[in-house]
């Protein structure tokens, strides 16, 4: 990797990234690396280094605005699974994510809420099972 | 009116309608009239009857939603600067505004967040000439 | 025109195009001639001469499914004002339209459907004023 | 369930929801009630205990309508293949179904009909596989 | 098939689909053969015999721009496959597909980007495979 | 400005942006400087100062699959403006942003083509005034 990659804004982006989405984050990059590496330096740079990272919008706020939009959009299921998993990973309830989606029946019509909330059901069921593994004695929230 | 468009619902609905969208909503209202007064109850006992009414997320982030999802989108440029002007009536500031329509440019790309801006500077304007023939000092922050 | 352009195939899609789109149709031709007037032959040709002119449909049912396309779809305005008057040109009513509009905010969200009745709004009054216009002594129900 | 839920409208609307969509209606219903059981409650009330319970444009015109949009969106495949079972239940013949997607090529483009035409040949055979465990002699035309 | 479909227009629709599609354009055409054949011939003959057939516009840029609106689009990914090994087939390298795929991430955001890619990443693994079997040396660059 | 936006992406950027948009690139960024400055920063350096400063593409071939895919998506007609005359600026000829427009006939439908084609007209017809009031004989080809 050169040397501007290394760049403040670049780690700066990639602890954003780290903190947000966790290990699905680290997925996406490692996915990229064969085919594209520099769109995972512009994914660690634009979004997370410059946008996530400026002030003026809390980053449950963030994700609450996130989740929304790929919900109504509809058509980038893998990605909105990962932001509701960067939502609980930032404090968003799991209430909050689902009141979130049933909203969207509202501006995006009910067949996008619906995909929504199984992407939803999916994740929380992911996150169920991997708290067990963890010993965990139940899953957030 | 039939007696049951004045249920609990549907009176909730209104009182909702008119804390989120004010002058705003009544208008989306009165242009149904005309053309389809049942949508006009359905749009005050649906979205605003039940789903703004719900507990589980606040207004705040109810409206942090929507404009997001109405920038994404792009095709609903009136019901967007509707709600940028519902966002600010509910607590949400114009710099959280103007964060949340940029962050869509990474999810919904450029052209979107562009036009959301555009709306949004709309909206400030707006409220700036309200302030001011209000009499009011200043326009909110 | 080139020969080839006044195939039977031809003929029949511009027959369809002035019993479905009656004037609107011809203005769509007329203002490709300058900039693109294939496409205005290839607009004929299929969509007019081959999907159109199939049996197993009948128009009012066609003119339903694109009057709901173009709402929910909620980028091609123009193209919807065009297909709401097919509609009413083919058969389908007024209320039938308004029915079809309001069936997407279940489908693709209330902005959706509140656009779209703006436009059938728009349409009705043309043809209201067309009606005055043509001594008519009232518009279509 | 709550005594609210059981008023006339969701009374309407689930006789509706089964009277369109049948076995396929619950099955949307069921996957809801561990994540977000309100939603289908809102489900049955308002696209079915509302909209599809109006007079004014019959079931088979509002089912075209549904399979022409969600064929337009091309971002609801789920949603697509309950609604081509739903407008069969309410008498559309396959060739209609056909046709009413074929025609969308024109208004969202030859991938968005392919890709309905994939989900209506899935419908179909699901159908047909039906009819022959119900010992009937052949699916519907 | 009926005397009408093997016109000049349907005969040099199908070479132009052969040509750029190869043995994917083939398995759309048979895929469409029980359901729905006339839209098969639509296919061959107004994508491929009209607008593909046309001069004005190298076949590479065609396929540069099919590439960059099924991307953007994002609700299309069989079609996305289909038109990366046909620009592939037509002379546009590895390289220009990733960049045309890239720059999507600035008009309809990353996540449609990433699809792309990984749409991308599977076609050319598909390739590599094929390269092998035919005993070349190595994929296309 | 801060320091850091002096940055040799950001020069690079600005100088990109400034030979592909000319001055309508120079009109967006000034229509952000009151409301969203920082958005101006990133437009010139993540769009042109990171993607359209990439080697492995040519700039007539970026400026195709954006002139496509602003056309398929339909809601975001100000930046396809844009877009038509940095098309012209780079080299695309007229007959070939016609072509790019008319094949998303195919992949978006009539209605976008259509669209996209009077977005066309209309930034033809700006530059034949400009190219007149400039002395020169006659517009560009």
């Amino acid at each position: 990797m050169k040397e501007q990659t290394m760049s403040e804004r670049y780690q700066r982006g990639l602890e954003k990234l780290r903190e947000i989405d966790g290990a699905a984050g680290e997925r996406v990059l490692a996915s990229l690396e064969d085919i594209a590496p520099d769109f995972g330096r512009y994914l660690i740079e634009f979004p997370f280094g410059d946008i996530y990272s400026r002030p003026g919008l809390d980053l449950r706020s963030r994700e609450i605005a996130v989740v929304a939009a790929l919900t109504a959009m509809g058509n980038a299921a893998p990605q909105l699974k990962v932001h509701i998993h960067a939502a609980l990973n930032v404090g968003v309830t799991r209430t909050e994510v689902i009141e979130t989606i049933m909203q969207m029946a509202v501006y995006a019509g009910f067949p996008a809420a619906l995909n929504g909330l199984a992407a939803a059901r999916e994740v929380f069921a992911q996150e169920n099972e991997a708290a067990v593994t963890d010993g965990l004695a139940r899953p957030r929230e």
